[in-house]
C-alpha cells in the first residue's frame, strides 16, 4: 500500500493518478474525498460530520470519525484481498491520524509518502481549481506533515505530478 | 447492509442517495461505479478491464474482477466493522454476481432489492443523463435481474427515487 | 429559438438534451447554471451576485443582472448568426424575466415553454441529484410560472422527459 | 476581451478563473469547451462534429464549424453589451482560427495571450487531469501556436496560473 498524506491542493490525487500510469501492475486509488462523498448529505457539512469554516479550517465531529474508522478497515480489507491500493488522505489529526492508519493497516506493507507544497502555491491552485472552500490549501500546507513519519517525501511547489510519482514509484516493493 | 441491483439508467443511486435521507441513522453509500473510478485508466476502457462496445454490451476481463473481488472484500470489512453501507451494483453475471456478493458477505445481515425499470424508460433517461455508452439501459435492463432473488423490489417506471427508498427503508431493521 | 421555463429540478436540462437528440437539426443547448458556472467565484454566492439562502430562496444582485443581460444578448446573436439555441432558465422574476427575454430576442421566432412539476416530486428529485441546494425545487415550483405566457406546456412529475421532448419538437419548425 | 490560447492541458481554463481573481472587475468566462458541452451528443463525437483520434489528433466538420462560427458571434454580442469577457480557445487552425476571431471580435478591444507550455510536461498533466484523450497535449503544444501573434505570452511550464495570470492582468486597460 501507498498512503499520500498533504494538505488540501497539494497535488495528492494527480499524483495517486499518475502513479497508477507508471506502476507496472493495475493499482486501486481511493482518497478522502471518496469517503466524504460517501457520506450521507446530513454528515458533510455539520458538526456531527464534517464542517467547513470560512476561514478555511475544517473540523470533524463523531458521525463522521466513526465512519471513517469503517471506512478504512474496509480498505485495509481491500489491500489483504491482493489488491495494491494507493490512499490520498488529509491527516488534520497529524501523528495522531498516521497512528491509526498504522492500526487499521497492520500486517500490511506500508509506503508513507509525504506531499508537500508551499502555502501559498497551494493557495493559488486552490483558486485554479475553483470548486474548493477557499483557505483551506494554506491552513493546512505545514500543519498535516506535523508529527508526521514518511518513507519519502515530494514536494510539488516546483515539480510535476508526474515526476513526484515516478519517485515515488521508484521505491515501491 | 442494502445492496440495490438494477440495469444502467434504472435510478439505483438516486434511490441510494434517498436511502441516506430517509434512513434514520447515518449510511455509507458506494457503488461499482466507485469502483471503476478508482482503477487505472488503463482498466477502465480495454479488454483486461472494463469494455464498452457500441451497442451498449459491457464485458469485463481478468483485470477487473480480481480488483473487483478485492473491493467487495472491502465493503463487506467496511459494514463489519459497524458501518451501515447501502451498495448499487449492476449484476451483469445474473445469480452468479449475487453468489459473489454473497460469498464476500458471509455473516452480514443483507437486505437485497431488485431496481426495475422499463427498458424503453430507462433508455430515455440515458439520453438525460447524457454521460453514459447508449445502449447500456435497454441491454441491460432484464439480464441484471435474471435468476437474482430479492427481498424486496422497486421499480422506478412509475414510482419516484423517493417513494422506492421509502419502501425499501420500511424493510430495514 | 426555444425558452424552457421552469423550477430548480423540474427537469428542464434534462428536456434539453433530450429536444437535441429527437431535433432533425443539430441545436445548441445552453442555460442558466452555464453563465452562472462563467461568473467570477466572487458572485457565484454574494448579495452582488447570486446568493442561495438556507430556505432554499435565490436572490440575485446588481452584478449578476447587468452580466446577464450581456449574456442573453449574447445567446441572441448567436441564435441570430444562425444556430438552433434551446436555453433552460429560472425565471425568478416571472412575467419580468420573460419580458427581459422577449427584449433581447427581438426579431427572433421564438417558442415559449413551460416546464412544470409537482412541488413535491421536484423537492425528491432535488434529493436524487444530491448538489442542489435543498428547498429551491419546492420554493421555485409555483412562483417561476406566474404571469408567464407559454406556447406549450410539459409536465414532468409524470411524463419522462423524452415524451415532454417530442411534445416540444412537434411544435417546431 | 482577453483571448487564451494553448494547446490542451497547457492551463488556460485555470489562467481563466485565475484572472477573474485577480481582475478588478467582474469578467465572464467561457472556453471551447463549453461550447463543445452545448454541442448535441451527436456531433460531440463524429466527422460531421468533434472527432478524437486515438493518437490525440483532433478534426472538426462542417456541422462543429457553422455552429462555432455562430457561438463566437454571441461571445462578441457578450462583449459589446458592455460584459468583460475572457475566452480560452485552441486554435487548432493557427492563424486562421485567429483571424476568425479577429472578424467576430471587429470593433472590440482585444488582449491576445499566448499560454505555452511544454509538450512533454503538458503531456504529464494530461495524465494528472485523467479525463481527457491521451495524446491531445503532445499533438497540439506547438501546432496551436505557429502563425499566431499576441500581446501577451505566458508560459506555464515553471510558472504557476495565478502567477501568469498576474502577468495578464498587468496588461489589462
Amino acid at each position: 500500500m501507498i498512503v499520500l498524506n498533504g494538505g488540501s491542493s497539494s497535488g495528492k490525487s494527480g499524483i495517486a493518478r499518475c502513479l497508477q500510469e507508471v506502476l507496472p501492475s493495475p493499482w486501486l486509488a481511493f482518497g478522502i474525498d471518496d469517503f466524504v462523498a460517501a457520506l450521507p448529505l446530513s454528515l458533510r457539512s455539520s458538526d456531527e460530520g464534517i464542517a467547513f469554516a470560512p476561514d478555511g479550517s475544517v473540523t470533524v465531529g463523531p458521525g463522521f470519525t466513526a465512519l471513517e474508522a469503517a471506512w478504512r478497515a474496509g480498505i485495509a480489507a481491500t489491500a489483504r484481498a491482493g489488491a495494491p491500493v494507493v490512499i490520498d488522505d488529509v491527516f488534520l489529526g497529524g501523528p495522531h491520524s498516521q497512528q491509526r492508519w498504522r492500526t487499521s493497516l497492520t500486517g500490511l506493507d506500508v509506503l508513507w509518502v509525504g506531499v508537500r507544497c508551499e502555502a501559498a502555491v497551494a493557495a493559488g491552485r486552490e483558486i485554479v481549481r475553483g470548486d474548493r472552500a477557499r483557505g483551506m490549501a494554506e491552513k493546512q500546507a505545514e500543519l498535516v506533515h506535523e508529527g508526521v513519519v514518511y518513507d519519502v517525501e515530494v514536494d510539488t511547489t516546483h515539480a510535476e505530478a508526474l515526476e513526484c510519482a515516478r519517485v515515488i514509484a521508484g521505491r515501491v516493493g
